[in-house]
């Protein structure tokens, strides 16, 4: 199994919840070899700035491993430590028609401002179908705005098999089951786009702030209020047990129970429910060289498998490297 | 000063002599360090025979060792053989936009035929603005065709210096002066894809036998004939002295003297004049591991010089490899 995670910034509860607690428990199961990489040569085609680049790595890498990833058992890894993929993904774009790459969802929704896309968007799903191939995966986890690539993935290595004889083990995507919809602080899915996100592992004071700001109506302290209409209530139900669950709805039912109150109440939870993460994560945030070093350890169990692989591709081309 | 060789076939004496023979004339000049490569990661781009991409490049670094090049003094190897400019490629592509890359006369001269284009060529100019930005070089030959390439190499590099500080140096063109038009066996400029073309490293029969198939008119023996009309005589002109040449214009003004003749002196004079290169080229087309001692040696070289630019751009781009 092989997933490759975006480093374009911090994560936070939304994808925590919906992607990245629930991926970890997945890599845990017995008998499986898991891949798992930041994907840091795909940032580039959104981010310029290497200041921002390195940081957003890092703090990907820290909120994985405070999330609990076993990187005895994952291998975990940066993509743009292990290039060889660079070279895979040549020898695949040889084997793969422009106009195909053309209809990329990718490339596609981004037709109307053509003037922004550079080449490595476009080229884009050739650099993924490499990241799956190099490693001979064959269990891919995708949303459903993945499909399409992971199909172009499947079409280039039966075509690259076909010329040249078997190579490459087609992967089959995993669909996910429709992933938690967690809310942002406006009622709307919580994405880093709609700035409506609680990010986790803020300072105290900045995470209490952030959670101040959820909306609500402007019922009274005094008056009932409906639970199930609120921001605060429904992330809080994300995280509490039932009977805190339960306990909150009636303080909302009752009334004399006031936003700011149970807005108390839910930043009192995320620090509780995340105490180890938040602490796991300030401390690697401060130990940059003990990511270096898993990282560095993933990388090289990573290119143990790519290098006899892209070996196996270079014979197929009448490639011996000299 | 950096050249890329196509490896599409044996080269013809069209090739040497248009532009083989200048080139290694060229590359002798002291106090210039030159590269040299074969370029066979582009020619994945139209060849997808393993059987015949390797051949390819055997005879042609045969011919260019035959034909005398110094690979002491220019560092000449297998594009293939430092896979690291297709790390750069990917990096370049993310700084260049996908709507230059569509006004490139490789793809624009095809696009009556998109069906037929793969990917790879779509962005072979990222590639071979990799394969002059890693080695740092300043001075590239192009002729017409290629004229348009090495301006989005200055474009890409200026890009990527503009958004990240002094990285790159820009190259620039040396206009090839108009490079000498050789004619084929049929009066037409001599091509592969012409089907007109004198092989010198063919065995002797074989050459002999194209040779004798060069065009002519149908004048008799006896009857004077017009030497500047003549497809032979061209030919012999390319490579005989001056007065040899002279000596059989004498024969076709004085009649008496048939085009078989004129044919047989041809093939003579190219067996003399070639006999050295022919000799070594069977000899290197026998010692396939002397070439490959050769080109890894270069490999090694352009090794020494691409790594330090490879890691001077992943610094600028923060992707410090562990």
């Amino acid at each position: 199994m092989l997933t490759g995670i975006q480093s374009t910034g911090t994560p936070h509860l939304g994808n925590l919840l919906g992607a990245i607690l629930p991926a970890i428990k997945m890599s845990e199961a017995p008998n499986l070899e898991s891949f798992l990489f930041i994907a840091d040569l795909h940032s580039l085609t959104q981010i310029k700035d290497s200041e921002v680049l390195r940081k957003n790595t890092y703090s990907t890498a820290a909120t994985w491993l405070a999330c609990g990833l076993n990187h005895q058992k994952t291998i975990f890894y940066k993509q743009s430590d292990v290039p060889q993929v660079t070279e895979l993904a040549w020898y695949l774009s040889c084997f793969f028609p422009y106009q195909r790459l053309t209809l990329a969802h990718s490339f596609k929704d981004k037709s109307d401002r053509l003037q922004n896309i550079n080449t490595g968007l476009f080229t884009y799903p050739m650099l993924m179908a490499a990241d799956i191939l190099l490693y001979d995966a064959t269990q891919i986890p995708v949303g459903k705005d993945q499909m399409q690539h992971l199909e172009m993935t499947r079409d280039v290595a039966t075509r690259f098999n076909n010329k040249l004889g078997d190579t490459f083990a087609i992967p089959d995507a995993i669909v996910h089951k429709e992933t938690m919809l967690v809310m942002g602080t406006d009622g709307k899915k919580m994405s880093k786009s709609s700035n409506n996100m609680i990010d986790i592992f803020l300072p105290d004071n900045a995470l209490r702030k952030q959670i101040m700001k959820i909306q609500t109506d402007s019922t009274p302290v005094e008056e009932p209020k409906t639970p199930d209409n609120c921001n605060v209530f429904k992330i809080y139900s994300y995280l509490a047990s039932d009977s805190e669950v339960k306990t909150m709805r009636k303080n909302y039912l009752n009334g004399g129970y006031g936003y700011g109150q149970a807005k108390q109440e839910l930043f009192e939870l995320i620090c509780r429910s995340f105490e180890k993460e938040r602490e796991q994560y300030s401390y690697y945030m401060n130990n940059f060289a003990q990511i270096d070093s898993i990282l560095k350890g993933g990388a090289e169990k990573a290119k143990a498998v790519a290098d006899p692989m892209l070996c196996k591709v270079r014979g197929k081309l009448a490639l011996k490297i000299n």
